[in-house]
């Protein structure tokens, strides 16, 4: 039998790993998962799953004989992971990874790179609130989208082979730029964590009232302020490592607020209308 | 028996007035239930569904033997209706409405109201995305809040009454005055519609590519800008109406958001950090 990946090597078992390995099992397109990471519970719950079929304590040892080495930890620990696997992969070996931020990523990465070893930089779109071994599930990825993010060193080859992994999963698979990939999260992902954080601080903060007013909060403002939630470490890594994109759409942002803020400053009804209906008209296109 | 409301005019039979007829039918608290409105159809599919007993062609007649009168029609038609109810209701009888700005609402109304009748100004905090007589259902107020802002004019008979009405169809009745619920409201609920009017338009201006980024959203963006979607005409109204506080808490919130992009811009890890978790607690304390 011919697999797609005879041997998967995934650092971060957790709901994007594990759910790659998991679809992959599914598809039988995998020979051996080996399962890496810290939390040394978290891989045992993945091996009693099924997730993994194996557990390497080691990065090195780990990546030794993968075919693939799929890195799904927090985007702020990739490069250490990279540096550490790299020098170990065998020759023709493959190293993707699924972070949320791709240029600075790529920067650090593909210098460590060494010669017969591939890279292919990518992101699956997908995610739920949970997280762990316990999370993942083999359907995850399907009919989501993964954003691959090639280079002018990134063999062609490689970049199939992990386009392939992907469709395998269920996903769309979609190449373009690392520039216009971190510009594209920073405008429908990072933009919108930043505004969401933003708004629950300065309603948070607001004191004329003795009490909080956040108490008065009804089922819309629960809704649209869930991703203030998310995990702040998380956040601050991207916040970090996608500084130019999200400051470009920080600023885009500004100024249509600004725009409106001076349109209900002027009490122009024409005009807010025809803002209010031009973001309905956008957002209703997308449903 | 001696019910509540002995005759209740139920002015806009849509989901906000027709969910307080059904409400206070199935409390057995209301005898007869009139309709007026300018869509006829929605009236007779009103009659035909058991919301209200009787049709009223003109808001003149209407109200005429009316007890209590329920205006739930947009904030910016409010004070015209009143203009036209006021003047033929009855001694003793009570007005009262629905709408989501009270400042501009009771100053219009106000000084129309002629002796021997009461305004009791009113918000209950309830709705979905539906409307009409057809979307109209009895526990729609249950365990939500309805605001009352009485002024120093209000009779406190009236405004008992009028909060044991809400208290018949279970929400939770707090008195404020009329600023604060502006103020409140202003920043729980006008705000967050703004800025998500904003985000989609700005994302959906960005024109660095060929293609709409807009198409690259996922359950993350779409969730979060659910509320874009809301209508236009109510918006414009609630922006003009309620001008002044929100003006304030957009205020607000730019200042908060341009903290947050400058951390962003200084890559400064420690104070990202801490807004966003300052944000994850504020908002997982209301969840």
């Amino acid at each position: 039998m011919n697999v797609l990946v005879p041997r998967l090597a995934v650092v971060g078992v957790g709901l994007i790993g594990g759910s790659l390995a998991l679809g992959l099992k599914a598809a039988g397109a995998v020979g051996e998962v080996v399962g890496i990471g810290r939390g040394r519970a978290n891989l045992e719950r993945a091996l009693e799953l099924g997730v993994i079929d194996r557990i390497s304590d080691r990065v090195e040892d780990g990546v030794a004989d993968a075919d693939l080495v799929f890195l799904a930890t927090p985007v702020q620990t990739l490069p250490a992971i990279a540096a550490a696997a790299l020098p170990h992969m065998k020759s023709g070996a493959i190293l993707t990874d699924g972070g949320s931020v791709k240029g600075s990523v790529v920067k650090a990465i593909e210098p460590l790179v060494p010669a017969g070893v591939h890279f292919v930089p990518g992101h699956p779109i997908a995610g739920t609130e949970k997280s762990g071994a316990e999370a993942a599930f083999a359907t995850l990825y399907r009919n989501r989208r993964c954003i691959l993010t090639p280079t002018a060193r990134t063999d062609r080859g490689a970049l199939e082979l992990v386009r392939q992994v992907w469709r395998c999963v269920g996903s769309e698979v979609v190449v373009m730029d690392v520039q216009k990939h971190d510009r594209i999260l920073g405008a429908i992902s990072h933009l919108p964590h930043m505004v969401a954080y933003s708004l629950v601080n300065a309603v948070g903060s607001y004191d004329r009232y003795e009490e909080n007013i956040l108490e008065y909060s009804a089922g819309g403002f629960r809704d649209f302020t869930r991703i203030a939630s998310s995990d702040p470490t998380m956040w601050r890594d991207i916040a970090l490592t996608n500084r130019e994109a999200l400051l470009e759409m920080m600023e885009l942002f500004e100024r249509f607020f600004a725009e409106l803020k001076e349109d209900v400053r002027r009490g122009d009804a024409e005009r807010l209308f025809e803002f209010f209906l031009r973001s309905k008209q956008s957002r209703d296109a997308i449903l």
